[in-house]
């Protein structure tokens, strides 16, 4: 058989491929994190994040996974009995939502059938209700990796204006940033949490926390307890380009070349790469006559695109197909999605041929799992990829000649 | 100037360097953490980690700094207002000891004088005194990274066996794991916390928690508010080879080879190997007529040395000359000690011809820098160390013909 | 533009994708080529070869590219004004013969169309008009890089039996070895040449003679000037595994590691996996309604597949296409085909999905480039794909069921 | 034992330690050599390849070992039945005069004492006494790595110029390019032959040929067959940044790095390190009451240094006892030295403490292997090294005060 043979096509919606440059600038001797070079380049990479988040605010970088980066938002705004408002956007809101209870937060959880971004007009009429402010922040997940949908944060935070809410907005925004626009302080978000093994194109290993000047004055009088995850303790030795305890160096090297990578292309091509790709995924799905999960055009993740399994046919076992035929790996189904959905990454250091051999991938494992289906998926996406290269190298001659 | 040329000298007591065979082992492409693969690599990696903390109970593996190992100690076993015995080996007890206050710990904090380890008689003293069992944990650094002094942690488990006294005894290993004799389940440790960048000879990024069925069961019943570091959340899916959520992949795979590395030479070998550098360490300093830091020789660390200025010298002016002059990183004087002593690191990836270069590296600052010292150290070193090699010669003769 | 994100799809017929497993093996420091560390990866290596070589004969490897290695056939076989039959397959058979020339060799040299192998016929026919034997050698290319032909050398062999003609026979494997079928002893070569950056799937740097008895007899009267290239001078240290000149190191740790692929994947499967994705890629053009370069299907190459452009229509333009929209490298068409043909290599680090994202990238591009074409080429490439996964899964099905 | 923990110290005087950062730069994807970014790296290292042989000329890169490199100077430039004058400088220049032998070449070999450099003043009597011009080349080799002596270059041409002789002047730099000061242009040398694994601190696989305009006008009429080595073949397509035949590509990649550390430390400096490490070697040796091969003080090697065992003491033997307790290479005896010496390298990426982490094996194992000598070398090198620090440090006051 011939299924490890050649380049695994990782096409899982996070840890996404991580490119060679970012690998190699990893495999280095670590170094004295006490040291002036160190400083440098903690430095280096503090103002490269705060390009990729596009604040001017301080973005901290926990050695931790996402999650951690969730519990560090969570303990450093609220006290233990806050109410929060959140939306049931698929599984890792869910999650979000389970480690808010444990930290003895009250959530108001707008339910959601998986299939839809957060509402701004409900989360608006949420707010205005709440004329005694008692809710003290809206927790959003940005781009849900369970279902590919990707919530419109800049429409919430103009919601939350309307209804003049003092509330703190705090934004997952781990499986899109980097990969989807996203912009903390046009956006007035108080919290962006992220991490490093989505559109940073870095293994797993490092979480983010930017935060606004709200957040951090709420981080002053809150009540809950934390050492790890103390955003004061990280921000003064920070300052000096040092960490009050060992940081994980060698992702630092790596996150070092990530930014630059992405600055190189431009933030703006690195969007609009994801969403050709992405569109160019949903063309197949579409013609393969199977069902996109998201339901809302507006909200069609960049980033990864879930794909519904027709009745009676297991997702599970499709995947197994593919990874075992094919040698590439696709994204399961969580929680009350498992076996109905797979999922298709295409996000970080992806581009047209990666993603449309992924493709071939899909469609050739839907005929050898027996999955009815329409062939011809994979000529759809190249159909859509041409038009946008003609269209772009047209808009690059009018560029050109004007 | 040719101080940045060649090899660096990292010379300081973690994190120590990382051999070439880890860090290529990490130089790969990260996998899905939802594969049979993955799954693999997750039970050899903490199958080998039970054999490196000598323990048949379970370990558990952290996206942390060792910091965050500290704090998954505490949150997991002890509640708000729980009383517990610190003693004041140096600066990370004291960090430690920080920690447990945030936490809302009631700290018995034994003074020391940063030269001794934590005194098994001391500690057998104030559990006999407690009676009404009120101590919940004796909590000890096994290597103070600060000082160069080791603990007997063996002794101070007897003393508490002594003491019939039923609190719950955890231990920082930060340091020493991989290089200093250790028995987790041998001294009955109910918690032991360690990291990935010392003697697992790793990049940071890893933080571990070994834990006692006792420390299981006060887990069940503390309160303590927690996610992110929650055992029980963890030893579900680690049972199966998963995480609770994205594990640090490529720390992983470095972990795998470097705990091959160390079984390889053997864990009696590697310990050996430590005490006979840091033999010749002191040797060295003990020549030059500068003071060790320890004044306990059964508590003299195998990894790293602590040496005193001769007043009126600051030892961080010395450090910078070794750096600039020699590329050579030495570690500094923490908290109290700043400028008062440095550090001379000699743990992980360190061998005889590694040592002596930095130590002649270190000779030869304190001459450039002006720091009295009767030339010659760097040939007592060697005189120990030949001895050393002569008498381990002839061991294996004798081996040899019995 | 995003033509240089992501992974290049390098889909030159050589040098072939490294894969990461031998870049990592080769990222280690050098060692003393005079020790025994040396001696034993050196005969590793030697052993390894004679098992991919087919061969219980000496395998000699210079530091060289596979150019080096015909000229060390030719300088340890012939002597100047020794006459040989050489075919005209193509570029590379031109080169050869070019080089022969330069050593004053008087060839015969068969013409060709560049469309077909060299014919076992033609040769027979000339061997048996050669009564006096003033023959000294046929000199044939296996797999002609510039054409995607691949000659029949078992059938030569046969019709040089069946002439009884005593000629040493040459072969140029270069682009064949490790990934077409071949057997150095059981065809009764007399020289293999070939060389590291094709089926060994190592960066470029080792040329490599497989030598018969009768060669080395050979060598032992020809009358040609050589130091650098002389095969006794090698294949004394060689038995003790050293070199007589300082050898690639780290190139020989890589090819130890490509070796151990091959055999794990099995040369067998290595084999039909080429003639698999060969197939396919044949499925594609033939479906684009454009020509294969090679005529006669009995030699189509398992590792690469030249193709013939439309009239009017500039291969090396449409090439330019593809490297700037879509971050792929094809191959150029040579001296003659320049512009007339370009070439797909399918060879060694390559699996389904690599190849069809590539032909995806070929039929976008020929669209974008304005060549006439019928879409669908993929498909069809993935239509004869999905057929062999389903008979070779029957295929399993039955071994394990007998 | 703890023979094989730790970092090997590489001391043998060539292939040298190769950095980080030049493995790193080689640990990539191989690339199309017909390619534009093909063209654009070989442009870059054939410009810096010409700041190293300080030549406005062309530098030829081949694909081979030095030894390749030294075939080229002969094959391009001599005819069969040419008269040249060589010098038996030691092991390599007999090895080059038996190249030459092997190719026709009538060889004058100048006897020698393998202690002493070429001397200036024979070559000039002899070319003196050559009023018909005969002799058409002197071929030296620079820096003999069997034994620790550096022919002086600069006079040998001097006395040249003063004898008024046409030959040609071949240069072997294969162990001292990049380390010892060598000027290839004004010093008028012909041919200067190098090698990829000495001060380019690459691993072993690239020749060099920096070919004057006299040397190039030699290739036009000289009679020898040669094809791979052919200079012509070469600059063609180097004009173009493209190769004749498939180029080393991850080697020169690395190149490109090696050559940015050289100038990046500024190739003085490096000249100013080598010297001086050399000086403190020969401070030890000389302590040790060993005697160094070479006895013209002009002439000691900068890269490395031979010695000479006490009579009745094996060199290999303590080679032995160093590698198997120590973990550290040393170069051995080369034919008529077998045994009788042993060579420490310091050469490429080494600096004062790696050095002195050597000597302190060197010491600690003559010690071991009882041979007779006075403790205190590496003390005597240290003291030699501090006083160069003091007074660069004092040069470097004076500089800025300046």
């Amino acid at each position: 058989m011939s299924q490890h043979q050649g380049r695994h096509f990782l096409q899982i919606p996070g840890p996404s491929p991580v490119p060679d440059r970012v690998l190699r600038a990893m495999d280095m001797p670590v170094i004295d994190h006490r040291s002036s070079a160190f400083a440098e380049l903690a430095k280096a990479v503090f103002h490269g994040c705060q390009q990729i988040f596009k604040t001017a605010g301080p973005v901290i970088i926990f050695p931790s996974s996402g999650t951690g980066a969730w519990e560090a938002a969570i303990v450093n705004t609220l006290s233990p009995g806050d109410k929060v408002l959140m939306v049931e956007t698929g599984h890792f809101a869910t999650l979000w939502r389970q480690m808010a209870a444990r930290w003895g937060i009250e959530v108001d959880f707008m339910p959601g059938d998986w299939r839809h971004g957060a509402s701004p007009a409900e989360i608006e009429a949420k707010l205005k209700q709440d004329t005694a402010h008692t809710i003290k922040a809206v927790m959003v997940v940005h781009n849900e990796t369970s279902t590919g949908v990707t919530s419109r944060v800049g429409d919430i935070r103009a919601a939350m204006d309307r209804a003049a809410h003092p509330a703190l907005l705090l934004v997952d925004t781990i499986s899109s940033l980097g990969s989807v626009d996203y912009r903390h302080d046009e956006w007035k978000v108080d919290v962006t949490v992220s991490c490093s093994q989505k559109g940073f194109m870095l293994p797993p290993g490092l979480g983010f926390n930017a935060i606004s000047d709200k957040a951090r004055a709420a981080a002053k009088t809150n009540k809950m307890p934390r050492s790890y995850w103390d955003w004061e303790e990280m921000l003064k030795p920070n300052a000096a380009g040092f960490f009050p305890y060992t940081p994980a160096t060698n992702l630092l090297y790596g996150l070092r070349e990530a930014i630059a990578m992405l600055l190189e292309e431009g933030l703006e091509n690195v969007f609009a790469r994801h969403k050709r790709l992405a569109a160019a995924t949903r063309a197949a799905v579409t013609h393969w006559g199977l069902e996109v999960l998201c339901q809302e055009p507006a909200e069609y993740s960049p980033v990864l695109t879930a794909v519904l399994m027709p009745p009676g046919h297991d997702a599970d076992a499709f995947r197994k197909v593919t990874l075992e035929n094919y040698n590439m790996s696709l994204g399961s189904g969580l929680s009350k999605l498992a076996g109905k959905v797979f999922r298709i990454g295409h996000l970080g250091e992806c581009n047209e041929l990666t993603l449309l051999g992924a493709l071939t991938g899909v469609e050739m494992g839907l005929s050898l799992a027996g999955v009815p289906h329409r062939a011809g998926g994979v000529a759809a996406a190249m159909s859509l990829l041409e038009e946008r290269t003609h269209s772009n190298a047209s808009a690059q001659l009018r560029v050109i000649s004007s």
